[in-house]
């Protein structure tokens, strides 16, 4: 993968990109020396996202390559040392300078996996004051790219699997590197391609793009390209004056479409056969500048049919306001009659792009049976997840010494499960998941078609389940430190 | 500042952040002979956040960073290489490994400053080619900074100038950067403190924090510290066995309480203890794991009053969960009654923390007359800004070689203002700002005392305004590459 490469792609993902408070527990499990005991913790979320049924589990390779990477460098240290009590104990410091994960076990769902409430995302164990240092890290690695996976898979499912998905949303996300992890995430949750060059050249995620209303707006027409001349794509024959024979096609094609030949926008039109000079194979258009039926339709059928008689195939038009379903569908009642009009049949399957704050209601409505939209744009949507912005993951000591910990407290919801588990998925006949089940570590695996008694969360008593398949669902993935093979992914 | 001091601390943010269209455009630029085309771009956004009348602008700091040190690397051209057409000219990429923006001029709000609707937060200007690149790191960089910061700066109006408020919310944020961002402008915005240690290490921002209910569980109570020994707070005497004197003093508190000795729960007192040790000029206490009547408060209070003895005065105790007012009343009362009790005035004004999914509505709550809380942690609701995770900032192309550059659409709404401009705040005889007004840039400055034609958006009509000062909003950062002096700051 292309992100290991890279050791800068998560420089923000550091050992004092923590809360302050796990620096002072530490120092107090240090003073009551408890810094090596052994503990374990377990990073679950309490209730599915956008009041869902499913999450996705994500982040597990962020966490992976941010636990090898663990090591707090003199300057960290200096700074820990300028916000903790000045008569600390120097032996303190020294122990934060020999840290690292080189004692730490992780058991985790894998990447891209279903997750479930109380089911643990990540099993860390090791000595208690390294893996308390790790709880702000952990929880903000896994959170988000979870949440996000999560959010475009249920894009995903809403718009069936037949419309491609484009994520856009890097300048809406919440900072920097909250578009990174939107965009490696909403990939991973079921998006076709995203805008983010960054994500392409770190993550490996394909990127996708064309051209904005500034590049169209930009032109006036009066422009004079340095080599208006274009070769047939075949490669043979002369090259042909772009611009003046789009201007011809124009006036056959507002003959057709009814419209005076002055209409369309010549700086618009002078946009577009500039795009084409650059991507005559990827030509696309951007119809909504000035006006989509006056302007960026027209002026679109008269370069993409200039480029068809030098052997090119337009790829396709975007639309970016307005009414994205009804636009569609007249756009291809066009595209099917010019088509047939000029004897040009692939104009029929340009492909129609749209985007313009689409959410998950407008996007159900674009996916619906007959739409002529191919291509969705989503941005603020799957980046920011608006629905809920934040996944609630938390991160919780369930064993100190092999012994359990709970914490009890007052309000029922945060009380935890105290002990080591395991997990597993219950699975019908049919292969279908029944259930997830969490027992203690040291309980028995429990067998494929054998009775099993279960008490659901929040149920007043138990009941029995006789499962098809058991699968176990964490797996090791780090062991003191070293990275387990194969690499978890699902 | 800082931040100044570290390269690492926005790798995220680098040139290849941007969409590929960016990239795509200006091989479309190029390709016309447009690339060096005098162009501007004006940064703004059409809607105050949140259904608010304000926001407050930031991140220039981030983007004159960013710009400075804006260059390709050989990498990042082969990756564009990589995704461009395969037949593109070479010179081309000659071309995007020679771009810096030694040629860019910036214009901005200062940071931190109050911005409306349709008042760039950025005026940016170039060449056509790399002010359209810059388009979405630019917006990545101020849109989140920005709503982050009016997000806080609207929390602190709520709780007003007395409540100390802490930012705590970096494991609920949009990775690990958006918490880096939102520790960084929460600040900005009018909050105490940050929990997150990177946000003091690299931004300057103060830090806070003390324990969580993991190293309270961690605590069974038969724990042995290796040094139980605490030297009194003036230095003089001997040391004192902390446990030994806190449990003495826990039969006095009961007494008091009205609770039986064997209530506070043993390993919950141990954990104070540890943290006592540790900390003895800042003892706090977190009440809330077992319970907060029963076991919390009595153990916070023989820890104390076993630290006042030594002659350390307890910092605080935090609420995690429950109806935090209520409590915060009834603790107070707990607290002064203690004090009279015990004869140590200084209890009375321990610090009341409370934190726990802590919204607008719940602040003002909070925030009421009378109420004894200090000191409010606030994470989700300042970081992910759950009313509108989002600002929607837009980037625009208003002039290319001196000429106005206009969207038109049918969408009104996202018609742009054409031109070059100049932007004033009309300020009356009082101080107070009345309006803010933008003008062409080559119209003259408009004057203190004279009458001037105004148009509000989306008034029928103009209306006139007499202001008493005029103050012109837009500063001079970067001048041709080179940083302006003095650094803009409001």
């Amino acid at each position: 993968m292309a992100a290991e490469q890279d050791p800068e792609a998560r420089a923000a993902a550091r050992p004092l990109l923590t809360d302050l408070y796990q620096a002072t527990m530490a120092l107090g499990y240090w003073r009551a020396g408890r810094a090596r005991d052994a503990a374990e913790f377990e990073l679950f979320f309490r209730r599915c996202p956008f009041g869902g049924a499913f999450a996705l589990a994500a982040g597990l390779r962020d966490c992976v390559r941010f636990l090898r990477a663990f090591r707090l460098r003199d300057a960290d240290v200096q700074f820990l040392a300028s916000v903790l009590p000045p008569d600390t104990d120097p032996a303190f410091f020294e122990h934060l300078r020999a840290l690292d994960c080189s004692e730490v076990t992780v058991r985790a769902l894998p990447e891209g996996s279903l997750a479930f409430p109380g089911v643990p995302l990540l099993q860390v164990s090791g000595p208690l004051l390294v893996v308390q240092l790790l709880e702000t890290p952990l929880l903000c690695l896994v959170s988000y790219a979870s949440l996000v996976a999560t959010n475009a898979a249920r894009l995903r499912l809403i718009a069936g699997p037949e419309k491609r998905l484009l994520e856009m949303g890097l300048r809406r996300a919440q900072g920097p590197d909250g578009g990174l992890t939107a965009s490696t995430y909403s990939y991973l949750g079921g998006f076709d391609s995203s805008s983010n060059v960054l994500a392409g050249q770190l993550r490996g995620v394909p990127v996708a793009g064309t051209l904005a209303h500034s590049f169209v707006t930009s032109f006036s027409g009066s422009e004079v390209p340095p080599d208006p001349m274009l070769a047939p794509a075949a490669g043979e024959g002369p090259g042909v004056d772009l611009a003046a024979k789009a201007q011809v096609w124009l006036e056959q094609v507002c003959a057709h479409l009814g419209l005076g030949v002055q209409e369309p926008h010549p700086g618009e039109r002078a946009a577009f056969v500039a795009y084409a000079l650059a991507f005559p194979r990827a030509f696309q258009g951007l119809l909504d500048t000035y006006s989509v039926w006056r302007s960026g339709l027209p002026n679109f059928l008269a370069v993409a049919l200039a480029l068809g008689e030098l052997g090119y195939r337009a790829v396709g038009v975007r639309l970016d306001s307005g009414d994205l379903l009804q636009q569609a569908q007249e756009i291809r009642k066009v595209f099917r009659a010019a088509a047939a009009q000029f004897q040009v049949p692939w104009l029929e399957s340009v492909l129609i792009v749209v985007s313009n704050n689409i959410d998950e209601e407008a996007l159900a409505r674009l996916a619906q049976e007959g739409s002529e939209v191919n291509v969705i744009g989503i941005g603020t949507s799957v980046v920011t997840c608006p629905q809920q912005p934040s996944l609630g993951g938390v991160y919780k000591l369930v064993a100190v010494g092999g012994q359990p910990r709970m914490k009890l407290t007052e309000d029922p919801e945060k009380q935890t499960l105290p002990g080591s588990k395991a997990a597993f998925r219950l699975l019908g006949s049919d292969g279908s998941p029944l259930m997830d089940m969490l027992q203690l570590a040291e309980e028995p695996v429990p067998q494929a078609g054998q009775e099993l008694r279960v008490w659901p969360p929040g149920a007043q008593e138990p009941c029995t389940v006789r499962p098809a398949q058991v699968e176990p669902l964490l797996r090791l993935c780090l062991q003191q430190g070293q990275v387990a093979a194969p690499p978890p992914s699902s």
